[in-house]
């Protein structure tokens, strides 16, 4: 078995990033492999959380935010001056879309086909032929076809998405793995530094997964049994990045 | 684009089976191709369905109504009566598990990683490794592995579900299909006997769907345009078979 990353984000707004981009994620695994009606899923998760709340200001000011700290940076560092500005340039690119008045997600909303299949898909077990026939023959139209739907689909919340992915991308390379072992699968730090964001990487032959606690400058790690359960009383051998 | 043939059940029985047959579908497929975690909604939803209501006793005496029938018709037509013998037989075995005292399903209600992620997925786009880190741990085995898992699960349903597609199966094969043809995207029928599932064959060259509306004795057909979402005035031609 191969090494496994869990991630617990310490603030609500990185909890909402890494939600938005496991959903882009799901949903973009379904126009690489035929997944059937399964696309959905995603989809409509996506646009609840866009509709629930409208997150552009916040991620305008994060991209304000890092553009600053990356032009420090590039002061202090002058050799890698060219790798940062091409981030700050596409920083940058990436305000523009969030800068236009239409809201986001607003086409999914408006789309006849998208809100019928919506209205249904909370009840148990209903999307059968008879409770949805377009979306049988929605269907029953070519991959590519139904392909190009899902990606139009997918693009109406690029705009959020694209500077969400490159955020949390920065966010993750802020802080590099180091090798700890967790006496009786417990381990505790604290950092005077504000976190944001814990990694664990861990193989999976251990048969455990860890249960991250913490707010920004303390967390707690617990290593769980896989078959068992509860908390493992063995040491465990894990890599720990705290981003911030 | 090839024929795709829509159903629509005329009772609640039908109407409950065909909505376990998708589900054991639905969960078959994930048995077929690896598709994540994207296997728990139909896992879940079968739960509730069978939680909600315990089947066994309409299919057990579906299943000696169609014994009875059957054993009828292989008096009336000897040159046949061997297949019919052998569906008899078939019918008989799949009584026995229906007999047994346990609940069906109730190992997936007491799996103890099942519950935790049934809590969860109901919460929208609440399956993130922070939210769920056993399910990253379970995703991370291997595809032979979780197969094996699905399939362990499907097969606590199959008590109920063998039976209930065998009994869709013989509903399904008492009729034929007749080619029709809708004037104006409308069609109904009426019939002195008593229907229970309507299915409606047609190319999706004619890019409509249809939406069907009935009771045991009369039923109706409204085609409708996918692209403009409403009633389609052409003539549309199809196919239909009445199944009691």
């Amino acid at each position: 078995m191969t090494d496994l990353i869990y991630e617990q984000p310490l603030n609500e707004k990185i909890r909402s990033y890494l939600r938005l981009e496991n959903l882009a994620q799901q949903l973009q695994n379904n126009i690489l492999q035929d997944q059937q009606h399964q696309c959905f899923y995603p989809l409509f998760s996506l646009a609840e959380l866009v509709e629930r709340c409208d997150y552009r200001t916040e991620v305008l000011k994060d991209i304000d935010r890092q553009i600053q700290q990356l032009t420090q940076i590039s002061f202090q560092q002058e050799s890698n001056s060219e790798h940062i500005s091409q981030i700050i340039q596409q920083l940058k690119t990436l305000k523009v879309p969030l800068h236009n008045p239409q809201r986001i997600g607003s086409t999914i909303k408006q789309d006849r086909f998208i809100t019928a299949l919506r209205q249904r898909f909370n009840m148990t077990g209903a999307y059968c032929n008879f409770d949805l026939p377009q979306l049988h023959f929605w269907l029953g139209q070519s991959w590519q076809q139904r392909q190009q739907d899902i990606q139009f689909w997918l693009l109406q919340f690029q705009p959020l998405l694209a500077p969400i992915m490159l955020l949390l991308s920065l966010c993750r390379k802020s802080a590099e793995f180091n090798q700890i072992q967790a006496k009786a699968g417990f381990y505790q730090g604290d950092t005077p530094q504000a976190l944001s964001l814990i990694r664990v990487k861990i193989n999976a032959d251990q048969h455990c997964y860890p249960t991250i606690s913490g707010h920004k400058n303390r967390y707690a790690i617990h290593f769980v049994d896989f078959n068992l359960h509860r908390h493992t009383h063995s040491t465990i051998e894990f890599s720990l990045a705290t981003c911030s």
